[in-house]
């Protein structure tokens, strides 16, 4: 969903308040009425607009009451820094998903390795290795035959998929840091204010190569500017004509 | 900074439009007011409130204009899932963040592995070394004695990080999707409404022991429901007194 609608829903406190009440029970609108001390009329609203948004949906119980509840996993990230602002939201990746060929992040989410620290892992040793392949059957799908989980290892799943959590969301506060470092340092081989558009440049250029008409569109600058500075990093061997599109020449290397 | 302070402001499509125009260059008013569209009056409050929030500072030029910036970094996360809403805000993590000590999260941005495939990695072959601890020397300090990194390595650098970065928010997606899923099916052992409030009380108890008066409060129900509840989870062997505290049996396991 967008970013900018789902940020101005949750930019009213009583709409947050209503999610987070809907994230602990479905409830109904006098329910949620009373709870927030706001008129049903007002709830009503707020709920149409987060349905129509797909956060909400409703269903009508034996008494013929209408629940409201959470309709599915969202999640957004925000960045702001000294050179970016950026929103990103999505649903919930797929438990299918190969997380074994992410190139720079591995998770261990191993739940014999934990709860038995001297076993000998499989595998060759080869580092690559370490930590990965065992995702898949613990989370993923369940095991044919097998007896479903019982109530302590799912506990421990809980568990270990918070600590995870919180590892990944440090890390993605560590990952800006370093971000704004590099461009601070990029922007030092240049002077004044052209520093902060070189960073621009290099940065739209990690997504992949690119015209110098697409950077200018990206970067809302004109062409023959970006051309010139595409020129100067072409002169530092930072960047290359690969046809008509510029590329990273540090990029190029790595497949 | 106050997660529910950041959505209230971040939900004014014009002060998002401010602030991915400062993250381009430090502007004045009366520039910002014409790129908007927007009175100066207005862009003076917008820019008061994200003044006043820390996220926006000014500084006075030669010519006495005065120039707003963005002030810091900072990064916003917001969960919703049938299970949880939740907001997570926080500056950018210090360089000297010690990233190896992560138990689930390993990340490789090791420049030299990547730039040369074929060097042999150092290191005793431990699995649980694999792609660490040249991260502080990458990213961290400079080094005494030694150049500035160049300009190609340092376009190097920032790939490596947008990618990283990438990845990371695909593990948070994939992680919250893992943990819906284990709370669904914690919810499955027990009956109808009562599964939620399961899956809540086993959620409390990850952050680490507690006694039921604690939970009672955190989970906004009658300290007598959920003493009868842990007595419930303790008969199935998932909980246990410890004191006058209640621990997760699975949890105890990892040190």
């Amino acid at each position: 969903m967008d970013s900018a609608a789902l940020l101005d829903l949750l930019g009213n406190e009583n709409r947050r308040r209503i999610l987070r009440l809907l994230s602990r029970k479905p409830c109904y609108v006098t329910e949620i009425s009373e709870y927030l001390g706001v008129s049903p009329k007002a709830v009503i609203d707020h709920l149409r607009k987060l349905e129509d948004a797909g956060l909400v949906e409703s269903h009508v119980d034996d008494g013929r009451r209408k629940y409201f509840s959470i309709a599915r996993n969202l999640r957004l990230e925000v960045n702001v820094s000294p050179y970016e602002f950026g929103t990103k939201s999505a649903y919930s990746a797929s438990p299918n998903l190969d997380i074994t060929s992410w190139r720079h992040v591995s998770l261990h989410v191993d739940r014999d390795r934990e709860s038995d620290p001297d076993s000998i892992p499989e595998g060759n040793g080869d580092p690559d290795d370490a930590g990965r392949g065992d995702e898949e059957t613990l989370f993923g799908e369940d095991q044919e035959g097998e007896e479903p989980p019982d109530l302590t290892a799912l506990a421990a799943d809980l568990e270990r998929l918070e600590r995870l959590e919180n590892e990944l969301s440090m890390a993605q506060r560590w990952v800006q840091g370093r971000l704004t470092e590099t461009l601070d340092r990029i922007g030092a081989h240049f002077e004044g204010v052209d520093g902060r558009f070189y960073s621009d440049l290099l940065r739209g250029l990690t997504d992949g190569p690119a015209t110098a008409e697409e950077l200018a569109r990206r970067l809302d600058a004109p062409p023959d500017v970006v051309e010139d500075a595409l020129e100067g990093l072409s002169a530092h061997g930072v960047v290359e004509l690969d046809g008509d599109r510029w590329v990273l020449v540090a990029g190029s290397a790595s497949p």
